[in-house]
């Protein structure tokens, strides 16, 4: 199940998921919180972008943040280190095969995660496992087709689909922040509520058009340039006059938009809605 | 500057009109309010489905709807008897050649109708000068662009293209919702603030789904069949399947997804931002 992961784990990738994460805590995590003494599970924390957040927002709630990879859990225990959190535990451990048993967690956290699995329904459901009967779990994704802007160009919209194809090769889905709620219906969650956060980024928010337009999205695509152009996905100076114009609708009559999408569901009873069958012996 | 309407004046599109209307009010409309006795004009009221909503929230203010369309005005002027206003008054009027002075209302509100124009930013700076420094305009369009579902769809993506392709042929540009602030920024207005307002439809929200998903947006597109096909621009069973996808994302475990852009912006002083120029002699 073990996948290449898609953005790569250089400094620089570290730098944009920083960056990332400052600019779009507002808009994704402040509604997140849980209570004094609940058993959290972040699943896929990689390097700790969101760990802080959520430790932060809820300094009394008992935290548990895992990942595969082993580098990004040393990198996410320095950054807590840094950030002095006392209340996360870091674990190396697959969402496939979890070490915990049935109903181990009060809620999960999963963030930026089941865009790179190619079961995302088999993790839900492995999450599902781990969670208590009524717990909740939070998934927060973004969605690379809901990227639009202005000026408009093809060559931009080519080279963000050079993104979603090396996402998919990988096994991923870069565009299913819409597909949470089938997601999470068809791993039997219930209560299921999904809340979109767009990013609209013009002139008048300097700091979004920075920290997310330049810095988060097109640095991203920027950062599979080789891996596109080596796949013979795109010629390089299309490939380079996509990231000019997407650098182009960060200038002062310029606008970017992009969508990510949080759902919260919860565990129920076990039954699904289609288990009331009407059974005649 | 006449141009032919895409969506076309039939019985049909004004159902298509008013269950849009009646789903999204809340969603558009809901933060538009006039103060007692406000001058407003309202450019492009057509069959007047925004004009019963703006009259009723700002019952005080005093609303001049204007319309290039005899027919419309005539269908807009019956919506109004009937749902008893008595603070609007029906002209008609070409927004390119308004019959009023300069600084003739204090606030103008303009819904779906740049989409139409061939010169949008003409069409600002024409109501730019009859509002009266400081006031404010409002102008509400949607975005074919923005609109994303799952399951995807290929076909259905070329379906709406189709209308996309159609306004363009029409003079118009089915994607500006994205493109307000840059509009009213060079049509000189000041303080532009743009509002996305997303629509997001899955089974959790039967009203949108019916409403939206299903009498509006795909009603809309399945409305431009025939002169899609007629122009060739695509082939019957592809629109049909494209029709069909569309519906099938307001199924069960569909999810459709729509921004509309709401923009405010105040005329200034007179002075834009590039006059500040150094004049030595």
């Amino acid at each position: 199940m073990k996948k290449a992961y898609v953005h790569g784990y250089d400094h620089r990738e570290n730098t944009r998921l920083q960056d990332q994460a400052s600019t779009l805590v507002e808009l994704l995590h402040s509604d997140t919180f849980y209570p004094a003494g609940s058993r959290i599970l972040e699943a896929g924390c990689g390097v700790g972008a969101q760990t802080v957040t959520i430790a932060r927002n809820s300094p009394h709630a008992i935290i548990t943040s895992v990942d595969i990879s082993e580098a990004s859990l040393k990198e996410a225990k320095k950054r807590s280190t840094a950030a002095g959190l006392n209340n996360v535990r870091f674990e190396q451990a697959d969402i496939f095969h979890l070490p915990y048993g049935q109903a181990s967690f009060d809620h999960v956290f999963v963030c930026f995660v089941l865009e790179h699995l190619s079961d995302p329904t088999g993790a839900l459901r492995a999450l599902k496992h781990v969670l208590q009967t009524g717990g909740t779990i939070t998934v927060i994704e973004g969605d690379h087709g809901s990227a639009y802007f202005h000026p408009d160009s093809e060559a931009a919209q080519k080279a963000i689909h050079c993104q979603v194809e090396l996402q998919r090769r990988a096994g991923g889905n870069a565009m299913i922040g819409r597909e949470l709620y089938p997601l999470l219906r068809r791993a039997g969650f219930s209560s299921i509520r999904v809340s979109p956060r767009m990013v609209y980024a013009d002139s008048n928010s300097p700091e979004l058009v920075e920290g997310f337009t330049k810095k988060t999205f097109t640095a991203m695509i920027e950062g599979v340039r080789e891996s596109a152009v080596r796949a013979g996905l795109l010629e390089e100076h299309v490939f380079d006059k996509g990231i000019q114009d997407l650098y182009r609708t960060a200038e002062a009559d310029g606008v970017f938009c992009y969508t990510f999408f949080r759902a919260t569901a919860k565990r129920g009873d076990g039954r699904t809605t289609h288990s009331h069958h009407c059974r005649r012996r």
